[in-house]
């Protein structure tokens, strides 16, 4: 049962990659990328302190070009990010039979609905995994019993979330990204507790 | 972290026990009891197997009574079965900090919604945990690859789903529950594999 995880190094994407080893998986914690910054360094840092096998998976430039446009027009990130998400998880089901996020009960973007869970799996024969089970505060207890974090201010070297490469892309193209990402603290995990 | 998780000796709810304690859960395996007959001792066993505690939770008779008078009156199980199983989480989720079922992303009934749980969860300060994250497919592989089952003609003795003690009161009551549910297999978990 060999399952690719996506992987940004957070407590979400770690739970749910120690969640289906712990249930027999064979896990690769998976960050993927698009060329314009070595964003996966916190993420790969995070799964070999979990012990775990990661991977980067370079995926085309011009779907973290589109998505970043779509978000320089809408002046928010939500729809970019969306649409960057949507198409990660399609382009990874085309190479993996297990496809699984850290994505919650409770989140609302980017976030698969069941349809979309539905319509993926039998377009691409894939199996799709994500932390639906779980609510905010489930979660949360979980992740605090589980992992070591470190908590500091996020920027472009301390995480490996979308945001990063998005952010690049967006000041490349002449943007403002700070105007469009709030300044936020950035979790993520460095080891068993 | 202590967690009820509703068991019936079938393999949801024994995955979702196992889950949960590999995440670090203090789990009790609870099966629900209306007083009308003794239908949780296979659910006993199973926990056993999988060496867990297991516990029985008499409920009031009046809320299985009035699930069988609706499926008498519907002619079809359905809606009592949703009926009892909302009721069953409601109650327990009074007495436990952290409720789980193993109701499937592809479940359709009993199975409480993401305003139900949310709902559940507010009111009743409770956490609610169930098997969401995972599809039909997935279910079935982690599943087969964990438990030895065994697979039987279903009767009244060799499970303890709701089933077996609404038959028993609709016959009570001079229904025909063979007319209301069909003949079917049975699975039930008998240990680790």
């Amino acid at each position: 049962m060999k399952a690719c995880v996506l992987y940004s190094g957070g407590k979400d994407s770690s739970l749910i990659g120690v969640t289906l080893q712990r249930l027999g998986f064979d896990v690769e914690l998976c960050t993927v990328n698009f060329g314009v910054y070595d964003s996966f360094i916190p993420a790969s840092l995070s799964a070999k302190a979990l012990g775990f096998t990661h991977k980067v998976i370079q995926l085309d430039f011009s779907i973290l070009d589109k998505a970043c446009n779509m978000i320089i027009e809408d002046g928010f990130p939500n729809g970019g990010i969306k649409f960057l998400h949507e198409n990660v998880v399609e382009e990874v089901a085309g190479k993996f039979d297990i496809v699984a996020d850290g994505t919650r009960r409770d989140d609302r973007t980017p976030k698969l609905n069941k349809n979309q869970i539905r319509s993926l799996e039998d377009r691409k024969d894939v199996q799709y995994i994500n932390l639906d089970s779980f609510g905010f505060k489930t979660i949360k207890m979980i992740t605090s019993n589980l992992f070591e974090v470190s908590h500091e201010r996020s920027n472009k070297d301390n995480n490996s979330d979308y945001e990063v490469e998005i952010r690049t892309l967006i000041d490349d193209k002449g943007g403002d990204s700070s105007g469009i990402f709030p300044e936020h603290y950035q979790t993520r995990v460095i080891g068993y507790k």
